[in-house]
């Protein structure tokens, strides 16, 4: 086996019929879409098409929709968008304490400009209660974000629930659907969320893709400040290929959702039943059953994420960590500390996420090479065995 | 004549050279930079490659480089940046009257915030005058945005007298350099800056490219909160294929840019002078020596701007109108209006913007198809011939 890559919720290549449909626009079609002549003017149709294709994948209106460059910038947009539209109404935010980076350093910053921001709390399984929400919101709450489902443990917030304590008293909701959009079906109508962001890496778009969606009735204060763009709410140039590598990866990932659905999870399963009967002393984590489809995530007792992510490269297994050190920082994964996993287990995440190109053959080999993988680790560990647990000072091998 | 594109500050085709070295990184080398796997970790290298590319380019170290997804996006991040970072120190920015909307708007957003904006007025050649700007400093003073070279009129400022005024009082520079970047030569050094904004698509990169440079003691928050990427001041994924033509883009600018000056300068000076030879009440807006080589740009009395573009892509030229029906506002280019032009003459506003691939004989037939166009407009006119001035109140042709 050359290669199992199971890291897509990291990258994934472009999907050749997405860069195909893209390549046109840098050479040929290269106008700018606000010029008024024909070269510019019929981009500015195109782009629209591709806005039709993005909205229709997350039942919204095109007008709905303005693209940004990541998954990223739509959170930023969203958080900051609303918080300063709305200073005047209120300065308190609700966000779970299980968001993205981009989340949750959104929040921090607007904390340092007289914002205050509740943190909310997960259970175990990573999921917000709803009555747990409806006790943090106050009269001067003008936005709560709380994710779709999370990139690390793979659970799948109760949306609709959340959004029905928000919208009865009015409040904004947005949802970072970055790691659901692409991997289950998202109707905005459905989850009855103002904003919502998507990224189109997940999509097998291109890198420097995203789209906020909004609802028309929540006034946005710009991110990027700048000309007529987006119908206002974002300048600079149209970033014309990357829309249409959007567009098309949005009207394949419609078409094929369902079928790649049941392939993850078939897949998923096998590797997490595989796992577990291989592997002593492992924790799924994450909800058992509501999670993404391809997302198996795992805390091994007695190794460090790093090194075994390291070590399955070695056999030609991609994967990811929810340790931090993976993100080149030296702490514990928050999510995994959020959902109270113990520091010492916490250090041994695992996260495989699947696509429509893995195979049950990938799986299997999987399934061949990690267990010895998991002893060799814990064979080096000054931790396995221990019966007290560790504490967070543990550092990381490097 | 087929074709004689003429409106390069609006949009160039990405060079050849630069979309080959950006092709492999779509479906090949897909990985995210940041991975600690060498799927990855090798990507990161080819990352910081190209920062350095660009820091050759405008005389920076490869660590005073941010990648964004825009010119926009870098004057966005400079002036919020800077203006929340030293929010504690001082609430006064100065930027000049003729900035790009990126500029401007941001300035403005930051009145609503309460900081105090002076729009700093520029003389009828679009320059600002370092004594003017120097009595608009006062003790809060934390940044001052003046542009290198005004995309509309094509006038350069004096930045390094500029920078001299603040330098000496300890304010912080930027420069949006969007328009300068590619057409004439840049050194950060030279010019004495502590930010300066950059374009991909002024260089021949690809539309979502740009850059920001920042002077290490500047400190900046960011604009795109997030994780780890760009040393923590912009989140979300790197966009690889972006960054990677951008860099090329750079190399290669470097390399040419004295040809290419020498060249456009000579078609623009046969532009410039074939036109005032032809037409009579034709007016060069924006400084006649101190301007980008490529960059012309008229004021015709009795006509209107952006019927005089439609008519000249009837003869197959593109070209641009300053007049900001151009940009679908109904109101007269405020760049225009800043150096005193008056409204019913900056209704006719004409813009040429060229490259190295444009031809002597492309000026020619430009010089052969404009003089009828404008007379033809001109028969039509209302005002040609008039004596009072117009009101600003004139519509637009649509």
């Amino acid at each position: 086996m050359e290669r199992v890559y199971a890291d897509h919720a990291s990258a994934s290549p472009v999907k050749k019929e997405v860069l195909d449909v893209m390549l046109p626009y840098f050479e040929e079609h290269f106008g700018n879409p606000s010029n008024v002549y024909d070269i510019g003017s019929e981009i500015k149709h195109v782009i629209e098409e591709q806005r039709a294709k993005v909205a229709s994948l997350i039942g919204a209106s095109p007008d709905e929709i303005i693209f940004t460059s990541s998954g990223a910038e739509a959170n930023n947009l969203a958080i900051k968008g609303v918080a300063f539209s709305k200073q005047k109404k209120g300065n308190h935010i609700i966000v779970s304490s299980i968001e993205h980076h981009s989340v949750l350093n959104s929040a921090r910053f607007l904390e340092r400009l007289d914002y205050e921001v509740t943190f909310l709390p997960v259970d175990e399984n990573g999921l917000v209660a709803p009555a747990r929400l409806s006790n943090a919101l106050r009269p001067e709450t003008i936005l709560v974000s709380i994710m779709h489902a999370n990139n690390e443990i793979g659970t799948i917030e109760p949306i609709s629930e959340l959004t029905a304590v928000c919208k009865e008293r009015g409040i904004i909701f947005h949802t970072d659907a970055v790691a659901s959009v692409g991997n289950i079906p998202v109707d905005v109508n459905q989850l009855n969320v103002d904003l919502l962001s998507l990224s189109g890496i997940s999509l097998g778009a291109p890198k420097g893709t995203g789209a906020l969606y909004f609802n028309k009735k929540v006034r946005l204060m710009p991110l990027i400040h700048g000309g007529i763009q987006e119908s206002g709410r974002r300048g600079g140039t149209e970033n014309v290929p990357a829309i249409i590598g959007l567009g098309k990866a949005a009207e394949i990932t419609q078409r094929n959702l369902p079928d790649k659905m049941d392939h993850v999870r078939r897949l998923r399963d096998l590797l997490v039943t595989g796992i577990r009967e291989r592997v002593e002393e492992v924790k799924l984590t994450g909800h058992p059953g509501k999670r993404l489809p391809g997302h198996a995530s795992f805390c091994f007792k007695g190794i460090e994420g790093e090194a075994m992510v390291f070590m399955l490269t070695q056999a030609g297994i991609y994967s990811n960590t929810g340790s931090a050190c993976a993100s080149k920082a030296l702490k514990t994964s928050p999510v995994l500390v959020a959902i109270g996993i113990p520091p010492d287990l916490a250090q041994g995440s695992i996260v495989f996420t699947l696509d429509f190109n893995n195979r049950v053959e990938e799986i299997e080999y999987i399934l061949e090479k990690l267990p010895p993988a998991v002893a060799r680790l814990r064979s080096f560990s000054p931790i396995w065995g221990r019966k007290t647990p560790v504490g967070p000072e543990i550092t990381c091998v490097r």
